[in-house]
């Protein structure tokens, strides 16, 4: 999606670490026009595999989630990072390490909201090492649902989470795929 | 918005402890269709209020925070609950008591994504002691910003948070207003 690199070129800060900040359109401030426009390209690479479901994980997920949603008219199931009162069913769960937090989560989705033959979509804001999006694929094992594609509003090639996971024999479909950022240049697979 | 109470009445679980449980349509599974309803029903509510952005509250709030806010064609902010390595500027900040989590929390806000004179319009999925709006609120008088209502899916009247904030002559919307749900029976306000 060009108009995601260029967001990216036009929006983005890269800080030490590989850390690219899109916090003025995605993960803080939400560009509401420009993310149900990522919702559509999204709905129209996966429309063909006609999933049941979006599978992403709180918190910054769930507005691309929804995006995309929206527009497959599907409902959307966010796995939860910190469950409270509110969770009182039998639950599916994977740990994930978190990049950005530095620490290991535990994230759960009730059984009730993920069934046996289910297709899924899973997606995320960011796929790097892909440790959010394989717990989420390891939910949807131990559910018995079936993983027909992911995707990610920015990928970090070079951390080969998304390749990883292509060489698999998996759909992934990123908005836009950075294989490079060092010394705060940013390249795009071409 | 009748359908919100029905909705309320078709799905959600009353556990002790006046916990009223929406996982099925609103805080885990989303029921996108119905979500884009309320979004259409609290934008028509605000729209002569003419907001400049929508501020809510990671992670339950977001999804009925878009919804609204693709009606009202504004950006959304999400304030963090879990400040990352991707919040590197300054902040706005404010504690907020969880209800449902039994903690306190840090709320924040990066500065350059709230404006002086901007108009604030705060959406949460619950309204109850109003402790999250409130941080919103404190949130925006820090940053100059007005605060031009406030809605919530779901308010608990019996917790007064709503009517302490409209005795102050605040615009607050709910959806649906429990005024009570003892022994597991919800009865709306009328």
């Amino acid at each position: 999606m060009k108009a995601m690199e260029e967001k990216i070129l036009k929006e983005g800060e890269v800080f030490p670490g590989n850390i690219l900040k899109v916090t003025s359109f995605l993960n803080h401030r939400i560009d509401v026009e420009f993310l149900m426009e990522m919702g559509k390209d999204i709905a129209a690479h996966f429309a063909s595999s006609k999933p049941d479901k979006i599978l992403t994980v709180e918190a910054s997920g769930i507005a691309i989630a929804i995006a995309a949603a929206s527009v497959l008219k599907v409902p959307v199931v966010f796995a939860k990072k910190h469950a409270g009162k509110n969770m009182t069913g039998d639950l599916y769960g994977a740990k994930v390490h978190s990049y950005t937090h530095g620490n290991d989560a535990l994230i759960t989705v009730e059984k009730k909201y993920l069934s046996k033959g289910e297709k899924v979509l899973i997606i995320d804001d960011f796929l790097a090492i892909g440790n959010a999006v394989n717990g989420l694929m390891d939910i949807c094992t131990q559910a018995g649902a079936e993983t027909v594609g992911v995707s990610a509003a920015i990928e970090k090639g070079f951390q080969n989470g998304g390749d990883s996971l292509r060489s698999k024999g998996i759909d992934v479909y990123s908005l836009a795929i950075i294989d490079s950022m060092d010394d705060g240049v940013i390249n795009f697979r071409a």
